[in-house]
Parts: structure tokens; sequence; C-alpha cells
């Protein structure tokens, strides 16, 4: 049936196993896409939006990294949000809502032009082992396929079961097959495996709504994008709205709480915690008078709506009921119910750092089969995966991000090294250098790591290395040119800050908080600079944000170097732990269990203290 | 869960699904469209393509009642071809290759933007019946949802079973799951239900194929369409390419006879006929050295291509072995296979002319569920269910083409008294007025009978006679003006003709067969005429067509009228045929059987011959 040997194959076509199909293939290798169904490929399961608080910023990340969502995305988004504004451009969260049915088109042929992909459609349900390394895949129609590589992306469809109310139905998605074979295989190799479940809300008819109940939620006036490269900005788009449950809602919701798979013990294993049900909701906090609730268009042309924020398993009339009572959905006609699903993981501590797994050599795990939620996240761990499953095979070092230079870095090490026991999602808490870990520098921090090893184009490169050689000559302009009292006495004065009484350096003034440095561009002389060094907006606004910045990036900068050097320190393999008899039992036995390479990996072992960590620097002669 | 009791439900949104939804709503019914997968809906599940010869007369007679089918064609074709042009106008047969995912898009917002179409997606299980009425369904999730009609288009879904080889797996097409409980209720209630079998080939990848070893099949220079209304004009085209299969194809495909489940009995029902599977080519006409080949493609965008002619259910291995035997396809890479179907459907024997069921009341079936094959066969019993639906629960009278009317006519007609053993098929010769039911006059047949039950719009009836008036009088002008020998003799000598002698009509000259209208169109007197009366192509085509096969138009109608007369003597209800001992017993049983409404309908009844109709006016007074 097949022609070839695979280099990669990739199970799933969704976030993950596309970005993984694109990454892999693009750097070279022969790369096959096995998916259930051809034409659910890069399906958006739940909402119809990409990125968000850190989410943006990883989908900027992997723009960077020369990966393929941001580009789907600018391609097919009907709004666009930069979030946070008002605060630090390191909170500052890029969010696009997109035309569904687009988004799949868009990713299908984005995988259909790369030159290396094939495609087959068919349920894989299990893998070709050899020894310890995996040698391909085996389908449900009987085939078996050679490969020197496999990324395992198997999102909600292993052991997929659906619930609302007290029904059940095995489903990988509404109206689709779960996927069977490969968990019982993996277990009784020796992986483990746990449950996990997410939810999804009623889809609506837009029809059915009453928007003048609602306040509408419009894109930015000025829509930016995800990608750095010259995708086209937006110049029409369409709006959101926002409505809120009441206290009829939560009492119609409790009426159905004996009938929740939730509470009534149908559902034993953990959802999203920061992507609650909205029976969740008003039974953790029962003191809430009112959650919100966005009606997002699911497309241009589509008059299907998506009612984020009240995803539900409770029972369908139960789930109606309650809708109806929201303002603007008195009358709303349900598409589809929400739902719940369970599904099997594979606890992401049985991973190493470029996510092949430590007990079959050549196996990559991305996405929800690593316990995480999201979109972003899966599609990070996939474009990790693709590449380092490519860089395995051609006996190159594997590609790691640090937790200083990427959310992909944090969001990898805190898998590997802590495990999750709930559906892991990004957040900027989540990362120690958030200030350096900006979504306007993902380019700076990762497209020239990504062309060194191959990935990101030559052209990518020097499209970054322009943008920050001129955002650095507006600096230096600002660092050697002064200022006068008159020129910016009533800026200041306006946004009330204290007058200056003599001239300054440009630097000083703008490292105010108060100003900004379209305050400055009543001088000539500065626009003049501007338009002689043909300087544009993102590369102005770049400029602004490491002056402005500066103090905050050199103090992470610094923190993060010194890391750097324990980052380096490795610990033997075979490293004794117990021999460590002053360390704590549990910092033991989790070491022992987790094996970390480096001692910065160490430190990051949940249960290891810093006191812990001395002992072994100690021991370690250090 | 919902709102409402609707009027109609159609269970199913593929091309019968769609079409009663749009046909019922359109009327004024509030209808609610159920499927599986809303995501699904205008699903070309076989091939990218819709008419071909006496299918492409359907599709053109579903657009001159104001059905959808043609629209959404148009709206999504990549190329365009008139079949049999070198026949006469009754054979001219439209075919267009569609983009597949536009197609079903196309559908989609189709039916999101009639006012009165609601969407749900589950699947449907069972049906609400009280006394003898249908008065809704119950689904999969545990609904019910009442209705005065139900339109059941479940195509291959209920209790499908896909074959490839050996290996079977449930599914009601690759990758979705089947839908159950419709068949096992329908039966019990004293439903005659059986099993058909259909079949598709593979898909694969165009990248991988090699067509300078194949013939380009261009679309034509000037593209035509299906819709008579203002629908755009294509203005580029994709090719598809032919090539052959050899004698190692088909022993590469001999070879997987034993695991063919159509030969080792694992599938004892009837593939369609003339759409046979390749093995079943090889297999039925041994002597043929070769078998057409067609690539098709399946989009604008897309790299998937239709493999037309290759329908298999062999295993997989042999499958890509013997396709790589034929030229062009040496690399083919495969993103499917072939795979053969098996599904329940019900005799249409059961139904009335309507297309309700005769046991239940309010209860339409349409589609593959009465065991045609096609997606232009499919439709039009989707359009007359869903006009018949709303005429019914509005007490208003049936809605029956009858055979000298359309194609449908002729297709339910079949359908109803002769019920089928295989997957039934339009062709020409079924129609026993084919020179009446042509492609360029189904708005002329059928658009005023569709505007007095309140379907096709009352612009398109404009449209129809101004077309209509026009060619009318090109017509008129042929038959009062005469030309000159001198005028037309280079023409005729140039056709091979044998020159006039004199000054003559200019319809006798156009009757000749070897004169076409374009002959004439060196006369200034003729160009003034045509500009004057601002007579475009379709009218002049129209009155071409009226002038040279008037003769036979006016038999076929003569016959028509005769039919005419007997179809409207009625037989009645409880006429006992068993009395009329000279009457064959075959003719008897069967009669007493099927209970024809009229004479007409008995003489169609398989088995009846002209003499046990002639017994049988006799005996009624005639």
């Amino acid at each position: 049936m097949f022609l070839t040997e695979y280099d990669v194959i990739v199970v799933g076509g969704g976030h993950a196993g596309a970005e993984a199909t694109a990454a892999a293939a693009n750097m070279g290798s022969k790369t096959l896409l096995v998916t259930m169904n051809l034409q659910a490929i890069g399906q958006m399961s739940c909402n119809p939006a990409m990125g968000g608080i850190a989410k943006g910023q990883i989908v900027r990340e992997i723009d960077a990294l020369g990966g393929q969502s941001g580009l789907v995305t600018d391609k097919t988004m009907i709004q666009f949000k930069m979030l946070n504004l008002s605060k630090g451009p390191a909170m500052w969260s890029p969010r696009a809502q997109s035309d569904r049915m687009r988004f799949a088109e868009e990713w299908r042929i984005t995988l259909e032009n790369i030159h290396n992909v094939d495609f087959f459609q068919d349920m894989v349900s299990g893998l070709l082992i050899e020894g310890d390394k995996v040698v391909g895949v085996k389908t449900g129609m009987g085939l078996e396929i050679r490969s020197k590589a496999v990324v395992l992306t198997n999102g909600t469809f292993l052991n997929g079961l659906i619930h609302i109310g007290d029904k059940q139905f095995g489903g990988g998605r509404m109206g689709e097959k779960a996927a069977t074979g490969i968990t019982e295989q993996l277990t009784k190799i020796g992986f483990e495996s746990g449950r996990m479940k997410t939810g999804t809300p009623p889809r609506v008819d837009g029809r059915s709504l009453n928007y003048s109940k609602m306040e509408e939620q419009k894109g930015d006036e000025n829509p930016q994008k995800f990608s750095y490269t010259n995708t086209p900005k937006l110049t029409k788009q369409r709006s959101c709205y926002i409505t809120y449950t009441n206290s009829e809602t939560h009492d119609l919701l409790r009426e159905g709480f004996d009938r929740s798979p939730m509470f009534n013990g149908a559902i034993q294993s953990t959802g999203p915690r920061y992507c609650p049900s909205i029976e969740d909701k008003i039974n953790r906090f029962a003191e809430r008078e009112r959650h919100q609730i966005f009606a997002e268009p699911e497309g241009w042309n589509t008059v299907e709506v998506y009612v984020n924020g009240f995803s539900t398993s409770l029972p369908d009339d139960v789930q109606a009921k309650a809708l109806r009572s929201i303002p603007g959905f008195e009358k709303a006609k349900i598409f589809r119910p929400g739902y719940a699903i369970e599904y099997d993981y594979f606890p992401p501590t049985q991973l190493k750092h470029t996510l092949e797994t430590n007990l079959i050599e050549n196996l990559y795990f991305a996405g929800q089969i690593n316990g995480t939620t999201g979109y972003e996240e899966a599609a990070s761990q996939g474009l990790m995966a693709g590449i380092n499953a490519h860089l395995k095979i051609n006996e190159k070092d594997p590609f790691i991000l640090k937790r200083n230079e990427a959310y992909i870095g944090v969001l990898i090490d805190d898998l590997i090294t802590k495990g999750t026991e709930e559906p892991y999602r990004m957040f900027t808490s989540r990362a120690e250098y958030r200030i350096l870990l900006r979504q306007d520098n993902a380019d700076e921090r990762l497209t020239a790591i990504s062309n060194s090893i191959g990935l990101a184009s030559d052209d990518r490169l020097k499209r970054v290395e322009n943008k920050f050689k001129k955002a650095g000559k507006l600096v230096h302009y600002f660092e050697v040119n002064s200022i006068l009292p008159e020129e910016i006495n009533s800026a200041i004065v306006e946004n009330n800050g204290s007058p200056i009484n003599q001239s300054m350096k440009m630097v000083t003034v703008l490292s105010r908080p108060e100003i900004k440095l379209r305050d400055f561009l009543s001088l000539q002389r500065l626009n003049d600079f501007l338009e002689e060094n043909e300087l544009n907006e993102e590369e102005i606004e770049q400029a602004e944000i490491q002056i402005k910045y500066k103090g905050y990036i050199r103090k992470e900068e610094e923190n993060a170097d010194k890391l750097k050097r324990l980052e380096n320190l490795k610990i033997p393999a075979d490293f004794d732990y117990f021999k460590l008899v002053s360390m704590s039992t549990e910092a033991r036995q989790k070491l022992d269990k987790i094996r970390p390479a480096t001692i910065a990996h160490a430190s990051r072992v949940s249960g290891v203290s810093p006191s812990d960590i001395s002992i072994l620097l100690i021991y370690m002669g250090r």
C-alpha cells in the first residue's frame, strides 16, 4: 500500500498533529499524517478562537519558530483583539476569532502544499515496536506502515466517552468515532495512563438571539495579527456579544445537578480548572450573582454561534431552559447541546524534554495526550515533537527551549518535571521571566535558533534582524538626543507628571511611566529620523518597549543567566539520590523517579526544596 | 429543548435531506433538519460531480422547480461539460465537477439563509408514532421532537457496514458512525426492508500522478450551467485526465478475488449495475482489454483526486498494486482506499407517488432509503418529498409529476410501481418521452406548475415566460420568412446537402438535418431581427430545437396525450382483480399487491402485459 518507509508518522490531524506534520516535513522528513477523517483536519473542536492571555504569546512563538498556526489564523480570522493593552507589554496578548470552516480548510491546504507531506485516512490502532523502538503504526484496516519515528496526537479520541446528563456515547467528538487500541497496547508495555475530562458549550442559531439585549464587543480599531510575516491585515471584522447569567439561570441549572455526570459520580476524571463548566462555576462560586457569557460567531457567513462561558454536561433539557433565562437568549434555538468528554492521557512525566517517551525510543507525544488543554498548548507541543522527531532520526542535537526563552519552554518543562493532575493550561504566572517572554519579541527570541536547525526560513530571519536593527537605531536616537522643556512639558503636564526644568536625554523622559513615545511625535526632527530610516509601527513599538522596560528586562536577564549556569550543570543519569541521607525522603524519591538531567531541572520538581538542591550541589562539589 | 412543534422534520443532510429541507421551508413549513454531523451537510460522499446523462436533466428539473442543487452546483463547479452534443438535443446532458468542500459549504449557507430552517445535530434513532401517523422523531440523546410530518433521508447510514477485503467496520461513511434504530422500529411495524450495497474508489494524491501519460479532458470552451437563473458563468476551469487499465491491472485485481467480499459471499446484497466496481467489470466483461479511468480533481485548491471508474472493495494491498499498474498512476499515493458499504433500504413499492409511506401517514422517504443511487436521484426525491410533506399537512392536493412531464416523474413512478431489486439509477432509456424531457426545456415544463403550488418564485416564472416568448418570436420569423438559393446554398453544399432551386421558407431549410441555425447568421435581416428583439444564445438555441425537432416533439406529445386520458382513468381502491379470470395470474397478483390508482399506473407494473390492460379496460367499460 505504501511506497516508502516514512521518516515520521503523525497520528491525528488536530492542532498538535498538523503542526508536527508541517514541522517534520518542512525540515526535510518524509512525513505521513494519518487521521480518522481527512475532512476534519484542523478542526476547532471547541471555541472558534486562537490566542488569549499567555496563549496568544504561544501562537506568536510558534510563528517565530516557523510553525503554521499564526499564518492559518491570520488568513481565517474574523476578529482581532490585543488583550491587556492597559497593562505592561509583558501582559499584551493577541486573540482572534476564526472562521471555523475556513480555518480547517486553510490547514488542509497548508499541509497539502508542503512537498514532504503524505496523507492517509484510517484509525491508528497500535504501534509497531521492535525492542524498545517504535518502527511504525498499525491501522484499523489492518495496515502496517513503517517509519523511523511516530508522533501521537490523539486529542480526546483515545477511548473517548461523551456525557450529556445521564446519557453516554462512545466518541472522539460529538458525531465522530472514538479511537481504540493504543492505550491498551501502551499500558501493557508499562506506560501509566489516566483519564481526563473536558467539555464544550451548546452551539446556537444566531438568528434566534436578541443582540440588542447584549453588549457588543468589537474587534480592535487597528487590528494586528499573529504572524511576523506579511500576512494581510483584517479590513472588516465581526463582533462578539456579551451577556450574563442571573439567579434564575443558576436556579434552573441547579435543578439538573442530580442528573449531572459531574456531580453524581458518572465522571470521575478531572476537568480543566480554569475553563470550568457553568455548573462548576455556580457550584464553586455560589456567592457570584452572575457569570459572563460571550456569543461568538463561528464564521463570516454562518449563523452558528458559540456560547463561550456556558460549557456544560447537564441534561439537554436543563441546558435549554437555563440558557433561555439569559438576556438575549430567550428564544435561543440550539444546534447542538454542550457535552463533557472523558479520554485517556499519559502523565507527561513519562517524557523527555524533547517529548520523546522514556520507555519507547522515537515515540513522541503531543497535545491532550499529555494532559494539556487548549489549541495553542497542543499546537506548540506538536511543533516541538515534529522538530525533535526529525532531529533525532537525523542524529542531531535535540531542540529544547528553556524557561527563559519561551512559554513553550515553560509549558514542556512544567509537564515533564511536574506532570499534571488536571488539564494543563498556560498562564503568564507560570513563567518566571515573563518580561522577557513577550508577544512582541518572540521573533527575536526564537527565529534565529529555529533557523539554525533548519526550520525558520532565511527570509524570516532577515525580517527579524531588520526589525531589531531598526528598532535599535531608534533606541540609540533616544539615548543620544535631548529634548527641551518647552518641547515636552505640555505633554507631561497633560498626563499629570511634573514638568522638566532643563534639557534632558529623550530616553530619560520616555522612561517616565506617564509618557509614551507618541508624546514625542510633535518633534519635527524625530519625524524626519523615522522617515529617513523607514521605521514602521511595529519597529517603533519595539523601541518604546525596550526603552520603557529596560530596567525590568535587564534584571530578568541577569536572573536567567544565573539559572543558565545551573541549567548546564548535569546530573549523572545513574546518580544515587538515596545516598544523600540529609535530603528529605520525598525529594529523594521524586528525584529518583523523575531523574532530572540538570540541577535546574531538579530544582523545579515539585516537592524538592531549595535546601534539598543545596545538599545536591554540595555533594556535586559546588 | 425545542421551542415549537415543527411542521416538517427532515432526517439527514445529504442531497435528499438538504433539498427536502429547502423545499418544505421555502413553501412555508417550519422545518427542522436533524443530522448526525452539522459539519457534513451537503457532503458529496462519492464522486465530486453533478449531472451526466439523464442525471443532468434531473438537476435542470430540480432547478426549474425551484430546488437548490443547480444553484449550489453552479456556484461551486470547477469544470462544466455538455455531454452528447453530437446527438440530438434530447440527449444533451450537462455535467459538472464540483469543489467538494465548497459544495458542502454552499449547501450549509443556502440552508442557513432560509428563514424557516432550524438545525439540530443528533442521530435520529426512532419515530414517534401515534395510531398510524408519525408525529415526530426520537434521537440518540433521548430527545423527542414533535412534528406534523417526517422525511427520512438516511442514505447509507442505516446499519451501514463497510467492507475492504475481508475487513468490516460499522459506519455510515468511512470514518463516520452508522445509524441504528429506525430499521428495527419500522420492520416491527410491518415495513419490509432489504440490504443494498454501493462502493467508492480510492482517493489519491494528485502530486503523485504523472499526467503526461494521460489524456487531458478539458471543460467546454463555452461552459454553460445548471440553473436557469443568472448564476455566474465559469471563467476558469480545472481539467480531468483519462487513462486506462490494462491486462496487468486485471491480473493484479484477480489475485485478490478470493479475498473480495463481492465474490467470497461476505456481501450478499446487490450493488448498482451501471456503476460497477472494477472487480465486477473485469469479472463480467472478461474479454475487455481495458477500462477507462478518470482522474478527477476534488476542488480548486486541494491535491486530492477521485479515481472515477476504480470503485472497489478488494483488499487495500490489491487496490494499491493494481492501481499502480495504470499509466500515470505508477507512483500513486493513496489518501484513502476504496470500499463497499451495505445499508438498509425499504422497497419503494411501500410508498405513494408523493413518497409518503402507505403504512404510516405523513412519513416520507427520499433517496437511497428508497433503493436509488446517485446524488441527482436523491436530490429530486428529497425535493418532491419536501413539497408533498408541506402540501399534505396543509391539506392541499399532492404534487405528482407525470412520466411525460419530467424525469423525476419517471423516477418516482418506476420506484413506486416496479420497485427495484438493485440500486436504481436514471437513464434516458427509462423515459418513454425523452424528446419532451430535454435539459433545455425543464423550465418550460415545470416552473409554472411549481409556481402554482408556491415554490418556484414569480421572478423565475417571468424569466421562463420571457425566454419562451422570445424563442417563439424567432420560430415565427423562420415560419413566415423565406430565403433565396444564393443566400444559403453555399452552406448547404459545405455540409454535403443538395442545394435548393428556388426561394423557400426558412423553417423548411432549417428542418434539414445538415443545416444549423448558425448557417443563417450571414443574413443581415436575421441579425437585425435578433438584435431588435434582444434574443440571447439560450433563446436562439431554444428556437432552433423547436424548429428542427418539431415533428418528433409533436408525435411524442400526441402519445403523451393518449396516455394522459388513461392516466386519469381511476381504478377503485378496492377493485377485486381476482374476478378477472381471463387476466394472467401474475398480473392479478401484482395488481392486487400494488393496487395502482389509475390504468396508466397499472400498465407500468412489471409483469402486466398490454393484453392484461385491455381486459381491465373492457371490464371497466372502455
